[in-house]
């Protein structure tokens, strides 16, 4: 019969990337119908990826369907898997969440501190309600969500909602994964890395060559000068070797803008004044993309999409999806619940972890308690994931006000609300929750 | 028989207030001999201030002997209270842990980042050797330390000794105590609040006026103008009052090091460049106040020690030791072993705890779990602590290097490293275990 | 002004103890008014009761108000303490506790195995009725629980109210305490005893004399052939002496029903055929003290109630509203929410546990983890005492043969659905929630 | 090159089970030798078994070589994989561990109760030894041990030594797993059950069907009349309908003997009159296997076998290999290290739990918490394991009467002592650690 899946936020620039995932995979997973769906804002780019994704298939000469509509709740029906790629307030958003915090001198990142304080107050309520569509029209599907940032939506679907087939999902682990077979010139399959932290704060834990523990091996190579491995889209600045030998295990690229929080501000600071900010790039970036992908004579993937930072990305939805629907009890890093997974974090919270992947969906790995090196860290950020989620879904200013200042990037309560005002009136239309009379709880 | 106490950096400033604290207790604490102990460097200071202390005791007219010595092992023989209130490298190596981080813009304060970092590299390893005296000299001895870093030499204590009659104690819990009993105009001993957190991180949970809960009333007066309770020697910057209200609890005045550290770094440069360094300042007051100290017409603690930013310093010491002698059972904040009373902390972890003080010592409150909003920091701070107890033992510098790194503090490892490097060659003579070829285990 | 003191089932034999407790405490302790409260089945106690105390008041020269009612609602407006002594379905039930489950050769204890377990189904509703009342008439009051079984009943209010001023209260700590006291040969106030657990599986963790740890000595002393420290009510066969010494703690006499349940079970059989329950023996007790108290000559507490087990229940009660009214400060037992005060057991679970009591109630003592050897039986009677609370709420028959059945005293789950359902049947009337066709939720 | 197997206690009646599995295997498992190693008290045996081996191996004509030694330092010389399943004392000790309970109608079933404590008691020092050696002749084979206790066993190995490479293996799960499937009428292999708890007494927690929970279907059908889901060697009582369906999760069958001990005790007391104990019974199955075994015809596996209560030992063993050399990432149910699979058993504790098994070894999955129903019970034979594992390795006699006696099986400590020194004394030659007079350090 086939499988459906249903894309949301399917006019993304980094739709070619599934589609060709679908593609090459399409005979251990029989993609028969993929519902590409977007909003009103987005029909233009929406189309443009149809056409493509036409003529890709078509190319490539397998029977998978492809639907496009602004029908949301049409599309769902029946589906067994649903991604999220969506972007609420599309890269004009990201502008906004990266200049207003860089006018303070404030890092901007889109998934961390204020900018990805900000993404989180706009995107989890629309994740929320795509989660409500989906106990009503398709109960037995698989959410997989894509939507940064990662950590914190799925925080906030485990807090707030009984949705129990939500998997977020990253191609950072796997990147990592990529990054060290690379600097230890191994096959990647012959490679095992036990992951667990939590998304965009992961950290390598364990290492194994063909069943054998190399650690001394990986951190080794770790401390090279090569080994600033890294997602296009950090600036790859090394780390103290000594530091990562402290450590003892392997840190996420995005941990930078906490542990380099300085250095990556002036970076940042001086980009803003020069070429304006990342989002601003990769706003002109997706111009020139989607100007290829109109092309009717672009019949497959182009290779500038690389560029635009998804490394990876198809691979990791892919290889999800098809481990689901195949039971293959593949080993996967994906954003869920803990239940002790992480034994030093809450027992209720989300994580990301090594898992088992079935038809059961995931099943974390046991990975015990993360070092005393990095647990701080982690336990911090959790705790602003947390208040974040809770404050997003109350409206609360209050709460929001916590949320953004117990972040350690935010340098004090006085710009913490500055930045807050600031965005708040900035996103206005994105976050009903905070203007609806009716709904919101706190007042500033 | 009275009771032998011995107060190990006895030619501090601060110790005429500890004269006036057991004089004025005498009736309930016989002090039979109290022993001031110093070290050559600090030899006449010691002096000035073992004569100020029998001018007061004569004064005082209480039969308290006054005994000064250098040689701390036959000081300690047979003691029942010690007190430690050393300054390992005296205020000039304060005057480095504040000038060193601060030329490289980075937070000098001596209790948190980088200079306490070192304040406790370098009182460790002494606090552990006055331990080892006290197991062969007086093993029943309670050892009561007010040496800051108070937090991180209590989770030295837990972790590289096995002495159980350790506490740590500061006047920070007293001081938010008697600003909140102002605040809401009433008498401190009709208020109980239940503190819990580390040292220096430390928040007052719940409040009671005659048994009453008064969460909202004493929260709402943590909001107003007025209520910057602080200690004379933080700057009093105002919390915002909605912050404070997301919190729901109430925060010790140096969270300011972390929730405002843009604010208090700015202040710390501005004043660096003016005034020099909060040690600077000390050093001058420390100089007036000794020049009073000499004066043989003075026979009571003077006025101006007030300013030095000791209050309720001889109140918590003495009260600990009186409670501990007259076995009361009142309720006291101490640092001490956690074992569940913070549930969300590590069971064998140093916390500073409301407690219970009878003969047995302190017994922590079960105080519940930190709330989420202020776990983050909490922990986090606690492993920068607990790094730093390790590296301070082991002298290796890879140890340190991670440590300091993980404190949120520290903008970046490549700053840290600088920092790291530039104090460990400034405080060398201080620093044994990173200097003995012998016991160095790690290279930067 | 004074204090209103509430006790509910004031018609029980115990009650002169309580009226001399308040007597010889008039001075720190002033009860303007006591109010005596019973059902109508215990009308003719009740009386005969009131007017005991109101002679013994009028011996004493107290101006204590006696009041004696059958209106629960009119004596509860305005307590300022409310204490529970009762016992649903009186004696008669008790005997059916005891009856039943030896009839098939189980053990009928009233606080554990089968019979606890039915004297809990009965209770536990009337004590949540009990506690809505109180929300409505006098929400600042304390409600003292001294009814059986303690712990399981503060357990249901934990699980099932939000009710935060319950105390469960026993005699047993305090009657181990008074035990040690007299094998050690000193006074009791000298002797300080750490005590955690469950309610009647409570042990003595830690031993100080006048703030020395004596262990070891304690230890030795429970091994002595004369250490069957124990209550009246239980026939106090002696430990092993090495099996003492392997615990390390000090076990309550109650555990004799787990640890030598083959014994227990004999004699009681033994009992059964010759003399009858304790129940029945309790019984004839009962008869002959309420025809001493009817005596009009009689103001004082008669000699032969102490033979009745109820030492130092007086003692407890009095104690310990007295140190909540006066804000003492001292250590006392009591039964309530854990929080991690005992670290191995659930964080929301009741306990038993060494407790400050000031005017803000009891707040636990820290007391670390149960060693090994004993949190095995505790944590396996807490799933029983849990699922009991549970099934008494519910009125749900499938929980409540999974709670009798999971008991270590029932022989197999063939046996624990026989004398459930006999005991249903028997205690029918006094079991609502389990024969009201809305609520029962399982059927058997 | 192939592999090399080394079986201790290869003389056991099991072992054809095993030559069979790795036959059948041999295509993806090449078994290049196969050491069967015994001692001198079980030569006549190994013998007998060795030339079935060669015979089996022979008809099946794979080229696997089978070596029969007494020398065990020879047989483990660059093994890569260790199997264990010796029996100390032989049949004749087991016997003993039967009787000699029984003779004081306490229950003395080989794994639970007095009888497991005395298989722990003998067998734990001669695994920690083969553990040493393996330690010094190939440190990087896997230990799979299948003897029994295989919980306790696991225990000791985590609290006595520093090997990781040791997996404590048991065919209940499997055999509940298929059982399950029966009942249902499904495939087992379109089954899922995740298992956790302690070896014998482990619980199926969830039920997946292709995917799909299936917990209401598996939980009616364990209710069934046919449900007696069993090992041969258990007398298979149904348990109540009503009693499974409270507890909500599948019990293992040998929880009858706690949760029908008295029914089981009957049982055992009545065939210990009429036949003997079970372990007379298997000593003439074992007599009469080996007759069958001797016959130089018989080159397969005899069909008497399998009455002998072993299903699925095999296949549990060589499967468990097989995924390890293949590094296939199975799910499969193995004793190992909890470290938080179990949420709320103690993180260093041994627990029996699904495992996906790869390369690297078993890896627990999180099951999360336990249910309240039978973490209980759970608890309170992991402090026996843990008391007892203790108790092995230091010969300690009050040790181990306390482990002894906070057995629930164990009807008084009187009794609990009798039995201690009875058996202490019967298998003295099998006890080196209580009857070293340098070594023992309690005295009884």
């Amino acid at each position: 019969m086939g499988i459906k899946v249903v894309t949301i936020g399917g006019g993304s620039s980094y739709t070619p990337e599934l589609i060709e995932g679908f593609i090459k995979r399409y005979h251990e997973l029989p993609v028969r119908e993929l519902w590409l769906v977007d909003i009103e804002e987005g029909r233009e780019k929406l189309e443009v990826i149809g056409a493509l994704a036409k003529r890709m298939v078509e190319e490539a000469g397998v029977p998978m369907e492809i639907k496009v509509t602004l029908d949301r709740r049409e599309a769902l029906m029946g589906a067994d898997f649903v991604t999220t790629q969506l972007r609420v307030g599309l890269l004009d958003a990201r502008i906004k969440d990266e200049r207003i915090p860089l006018s303070h001198r404030v890092l901007g990142q889109e998934t961390n501190g204020a900018g990805g304080f900000f993404k989180g107050l706009r995107t989890i309520p629309v994740i929320l309600d795509i989660i409500r569509d989906i106990e009503e029209l398709c109960p037995e599907a698989w959410l997989i969500n894509f939507t940064n940032p990662a950590g914190m939506i799925t925080e906030a679907v485990l807090r707030h909602t009984d949705f129990k087939r939500f998997i977020g999902l990253c191609n950072v682990p796997l990147g990592m994964h990529m990054g060290l077979s690379q600097l230890l010139d191994v096959d990647p399959e012959r490679l095992r890395v036990d992951f667990a932290g939590l998304n965009h704060m992961v950290f390598g834990l364990n290492f194994y060559l063909d069943g054998r523990d190399i650690r001394g091996k990986a951190m080794d190579a770790l401390q090279r000068p090569d080994a600033h491995i890294s997602m296009a889209n950090i600036m790859a600045e090394p780390w103290d070797p000594d530091f990562i030998r402290g450590l003892d295990v392997m840190p996420c690229p995005y941990l930078r803008y906490y542990w380099k929080h300085g250095d990556m501000l002036e970076k940042d600071l001086k980009n803003f004044e020069n070429n304006g900010t990342r989002a601003e790039v990769v706003k002109e970036l997706e111009r020139e993309l989607f100007e290829l992908y109109r092309d009717p004579k672009l019949k497959t993937k182009p290779k500038q999409l690389e560029e635009r930072g998804g490394a990876y990305y198809s691979d990791a939805a892919c290889e999800l999806i098809s481990s689901i629907y195949n039971d293959r009890g593949d080993i996967q890093v994906v954003n869920t619940h803990n239940r002790g997974a992480v034994a030093n974090l809450p027992y209720d919270c989300a994580v990301e972890v090594s898992s088992v992947i079935t038809k059961e969906g995931p099943r974390p790995l046991t990975v015990g308690e993360l070092p005393e090196e990095v647990i701080g860290i982690v336990r911090q950020i959790k705790t602003f994931e947390r208040l974040t989620a809770d404050a997003a879904v109350s409206g609360d200013r209050v709460k929001a006000l916590t949320a953004l200042n117990v972040n350690p990037l935010i340098p004090s309560d006085r710009v913490g609300r500055i930045i807050l005002e600031e965005m708040l009136t900035s996103h206005r239309e994105y976050l009903p929750n905070f203007f609806n009379t009716f709904k919101s709880k706190g007042e500033v």
